[in-house]
């Protein structure tokens, strides 16, 4: 099979009649018309195996996550989804793996009315790279630069269980076979908060989403307002949604591991974000909207630099390094 | 150095204040800030090590090469560059080279005024994902779809040098020195024809650039518009900047690798058009403007197919297959 019958194969659709989407596959370029008095968001990932996948992944689950984490961006920018663009590079056609990929990638992308507009096939080492379109109302979108000294500061969803699914996968821990498949699932499968990030426009001050591990992604927050923050560790580290396993007489883990898990784990695709606390009802309405669950964890202070304290209020010391692409 | 630093150093400017682009790097997304009556045209190619650029290629020219593949595909939709995303996979981050790629990237943009707003980078084998993005006003972009029986076939510039590089290249034939140098900048650095698309809205019955070999290229007009084509084999011959070597006492190789060449040869980056007969003095203003010399190589018929011919009207039989990304 030719690179222009995998496209028509499993990669083109009929484009759909709501008038975002001009022209869809199949020219040199796609066309987008914006509706007036909107900006365009933009945002691209590139996944590669073996650094954000596993050579042995269900590529269904992987169809899911390659455009999951760019929709997470748009989520953090309070986008509503309009399209996308797929490149992909394969080792061979195998269409099989190409039937369960697009499966995967289109049920998604048709739960967010997010339309595949074009891109590029071709052979190579396995790279999947996505470049995702959506639309928000001019000066609404939310950005990392908004944070003010006294805004709370909050996250959505769960912390942490992707990581604790890595630890396990790599052979470092064992998990019941229960709770893997939970965490595992939160790795493989995270779901962005599309519905939420629209929904806190004009409540959050600042947003983003959590890729690479809560403390260090929101130190990209706190250099971009040019603020600082105290984290409340103890109250981050309830987020964990497998976290019987660390409290009570049974725990089989460490409060270390935990909070390696929730403070710097990485691959969470939760929104990190603050606002004012005169907005707290506003933030549980948004929330409600969106029927995302979120939790209060800290407070932007002037003071420059990010500080973790337990909760009796003591300082902690622990370093908690997100992950880098091109780090360890 | 890690993932924030390289791009901050390499691939981070400060955003233009013409208005087009309301947020660059550095949010989760970026943000295009479209003009009324105004559509976005988008696209992607993603291009490989080995498969479309040599290991030892110098960096520089494949920095210049990844931008001008996509804003070839602007050129052919009649668009104006605005902006584009790079993602970018690197087995391992060497300043010299992302010094040299990236200056060969952004000085290509500076001289369409494309931003770089955004994008990723990670590590893994070489890959070059440049997402682009143009505007067009609505309803006057050029597409593959619009070719009519009668219509002349027009190409821009010179056709079949970058192939006769890649032979040369490859060890199949030998090309005197200064003839290698020429063929290999059509090769390596070609030229996105980016004022001739814009110059032939409103005159272009349809357009598409030519990457893989005319033939297979305009097939895609063909089909999209249901009509054929006669093509003239020596007309189109005439079109290698490197004919000297294919003429005369003196000819240096066959008529059939001029013809491989110019027909089928790949990585030309020329553009592909369709216009009547009565806009020819229009097609030649449009040329003049965009000071591209452009030729007139056939003309489009209702019977479908494409049918190739010799400058006594004599039908070629020869089979000249264009490059399929995954074929040979």
């Amino acid at each position: 099979m030719g690179e222009f019958d995998l496209i028509a194969r499993y990669f083109t659709r009929p484009a759909r009649a709501d008038g975002a989407v001009a022209l869809g596959v199949g020219d040199d370029c796609a066309l987008l018309a914006p509706r007036p008095r909107m900006q365009l968001a933009i945002s691209s990932d590139m996944l590669v195996e073996g650094r954000h996948f596993f050579a042995d992944v269900d590529p269904h689950t992987l169809g899911h996550k390659a455009l999951a984490v760019n929709l997470s961006d748009l989520a953090a920018s309070g986008a509503r989804p309009l399209a996308f663009t797929l490149a992909l590079a394969l080792p061979r056609v195998y269409e099989p793996w190409l039937q369960r990929f697009s499966e995967g990638l289109l049920r998604l992308a048709d739960a967010h009315g997010c339309e595949l507009i074009g891109g590029d096939t071709t052979q190579g080492p396995l790279n999947i790279c996505i470049t995702v379109f959506g639309e928000v109302p001019a000066g609404q979108a939310l950005l990392r630069s908004g944070a003010r000294a006294g805004d709370d500061i909050w996250v959505s969803g769960t912390l942490g269980d992707a990581r604790l699914a890595l630890e396990a996968l790599q052979g470092r821990i064992d998990l019941p076979a229960d709770t893997l498949a939970g965490a595992r699932a939160r790795l493989e499968a995270p779901t962005p908060r599309v519905a939420l990030g629209q929904a806190l426009r004009g409540i959050a001050t600042s947003a983003l989403d959590l890729s690479d591990g809560l403390l260090g992604d929101l130190g990209h927050i706190l250099r971009a307002s040019g603020v600082g923050a105290e984290i409340d560790a103890d109250e981050t580290s309830k987020l964990i949604a497998a976290r019987a396993l660390f409290t009570g007489a049974t725990a089989r883990f460490d409060m270390e591991l935990l909070r390696q898990c929730t403070l710097a784990g990485g691959d969470d695709y939760e929104l990190a974000f603050t606002a004012p606390p005169a907005l707290r009802e506003a933030v549980a309405g948004a929330a409600a909207t969106a029927a995302t669950p979120v939790a209060r964890i800290g407070r932007i202070s002037a003071e420059p630099g990010l500080r973790l304290a337990d909760a009796q209020g003591r300082p902690l010391a622990g370093r908690y390094a997100s992950f880098d692409h091109f780090g360890g």
